[in-house]
């Protein structure tokens, strides 16, 4: 069977922005197999229109900690601010970690810490900061964790107010034990993970996931923010809602 | 400081539909501290003029399983067809569970097997049936867990192909250690859990943002399917996914 | 290179009792791919002198729920006070689960949910029932998830009241995406997961460290009572404890 | 009631030796909520006799990453060696962390990764380094989390090679939503936690059982070796290990 090519690919994500974080452990971004799936989700990002800012999180001197600026909290230095400039200007935030011991990397928990200390911030409707950009995670390991890393990068992104779209989720993992990492060279075969058409599937309606789910809020101006105005509801209004009864004895 | 009164709630709910699906291990609705909270949301929705299906699925006959009638693999009876029909049916699904030992319910995990049962489904878009549909969670316990018990429920509905909101989720515990279940009557005080306003403001923003979200994807005739049509896939069109580069030696 | 034929195993395992709880959706013990991963320990232990308990939970009777006997909560039939029977009779507890969406089966959930039911009963010395007892997990898949059931399950042994041996967990899974499950027969090789060096070897180290710590704890006539003494607590023992400095302003 | 005061603890605790890892964000220990939670475990095990030894990671320069020494792998420098040489020494670790976003903190996974990047180092008898030791987690949060970054922990713990003794876990949280932390002082009344029964009773039996098992542990020499010596098993010692039969077709 041969794959389709299309002369174009539609339009829906042509005024978007991206931003890609990759929270691999590996301080050069060529040796991390993490970057080699995220490269294909940025590839189809690029060549629909949109704009692609990528940080490797490894690269930048960023503290942990869970306020905005961590020069006011300790720290002689702190690149988090300007990471934050360019998230805040992004529609789509894709975050992308390998899998140590199950879980994510170490850095992956630094940015959501990071991005959890901004979760104060209101835009002008009273919603939080993050409403209106959507939110999507990849993963790879050479061990089990997918589904598990998956879930706690997806969750943390809707709890900051990101708009999670169907199936945003995609990775690889070898087979059970140890064994080679997504992109490694194999003599004589295919680099490893380069053959799973459920990886390229995934990753692909991820991808286009999160441009029509961007797609749609950004022509919508967003949520409405009735219901989720938390200014509106400090001022007491309840928006409908009201006690229930007591359970029954 | 009074609480605002809206002569009417906006019109975005008016022709959704939403399905309402307790997983408390009581067998008796009226006893479910879980359904007192689920209430709340049904209520909001009610007035906003949405369309209610509520099960309680304890009172149903629903073997465990992942086929989408077990009375084709080994079980007498199977009420799950025609609650899927309702499912099937909803623009909005929303799934509470109490906490047991840190988790959701048995009942919410069999619901969750039988919604996999039928993730190989496709609408006439070759996309998961599921499509369209948007997710929520809420979690009552008198034990931590409640961000656990929503990031399994919320990662479920979102893997199948709902789309999570922001802040799709909302819940109660009570302090540390043993004490009342929402609801709970309590001398001389209101009922457990009716002083939070944190829960409160939290169920409101949930109702809302899943109103909010089912209406631009109703609006949008759903999400597109460039991308994730998996009939698409199998012909072999690739979306503009390419393999990336090997990782460097 | 040759296996080592030892002539016989060592007699660490000669009085100790086994219950091993297989919680499979498939009603047909003989159809478990995960049944077929738990007969390589329980024949470990066999040969090693245990006696082994195999409960097969789709094939009881048993409803959800947080109590000792359901019958008494609204259900006519309830075979869980036979099987805790068996359970309280045994030095060793084994739980066997298939993933789907990347938990434990809703029959896993079940098991747990009826053992937290007991963990109000203490016995002589004050202490949880459980204590006394070590736990294991095995899980078999044709998905990801290994470690988070792994995870789930190990930790709600442990706070029942089990001690965890080192690496007291194992199992299977396929390669990422859909694919045979654990000893499904393929054309031409080896049932799938039976090539497994790392499957076998942790099934191996789990089935022996449960059977070591088995032994310490049964000699040692279980753990020592002070400090975990629930009885003496509430008599206002605090064996040592006191309260700290508040944090620093 | 009165407490009762005991003459003298028990000696079981006498020459064991425990590290106490706090991953707490706050540069300074003496504000950190967590910090006085364990304070009253290792004062209970400094009283009965055992020798302690405190990190607070926050203090130390360690790079992230799964190698033993990062200065080998591009980092300028990196203070693990030095408290790996305390953990290698230790019987007891006892894992601090606090909870953000539902997780554990970035220190506290970057210890994970660091613990991880160990484990392929064996003893004399081929087992992991970490056998012999037992291991605790302890908790705090202004939110929900805490069963759930408990669970993480042991489970990594075990994963290791440590024993993981009943209820070897325990925390404080406050009650849902935004609130004080553990320790804080309050207007007119006790710093916040102080009034848990709960948080008391199980820091004192989480620090009891790790004794108590340790105890077991070191008079037994660790744990017997047959069944886990990875070295035996590469020379194809099986320790009664056997494939099973597929599965029923």
């Amino acid at each position: 069977m041969d794959v389709v090519d299309r002369d174009e690919l539609p339009s829906a994500a042509r005024d978007l922005s991206t931003i890609v974080i990759n929270t691999s452990l590996k301080p050069d971004p060529s040796m991390s197999h993490t970057g080699r799936l995220m490269d294909t989700s940025e590839n189809i990002m690029r060549k629909a229109g949109t704009k692609i800012t990528h940080i490797h999180l490894a690269d930048h001197d960023v503290p942990p900690g869970i306020f905005s600026d961590m020069t006011q909290n300790g720290f002689d230095t702190d690149e988090w601010p300007s990471i934050w400039s360019a998230i805040s200007d992004a529609d789509i935030i894709v975050v992308g970690t390998p899998i140590w011991l199950r879980q994510e990397s170490s850095l992956c928990r630094k940015l959501v810490e990071r991005l959890y200390g901004m979760s104060g911030k209101l835009n002008d409707e009273g919603q939080s900061i993050f409403y209106g950009k959507v939110g999507g995670a990849m993963i790879t390991g050479n061990e089990d964790g997918l589904k598990h890393c998956e879930a706690n990068i997806l969750y943390a992104l809707q709890h900051l107010g990101c708009t999670i779209p169907p199936q945003a989720d995609c990775g690889w993992i070898g087979k059970v034990g140890p064994g080679p990492s997504f992109g490694d060279r194999q003599d004589s075969e295919r680099p490893a993970g380069f053959d799973s058409d459920f990886t390229q599937r995934n990753t692909t309606i991820m991808t286009w996931n999160l441009i029509h789910a961007a797609r749609l809020l950004k022509d919508a101006g967003g949520l409405p923010s009735y219901g989720n105005d938390r200014n509106a509801w400090k001022d007491c209004d309840r928006f409908g809602f009201e006690l229930p009864h007591p359970v029954a004895d």
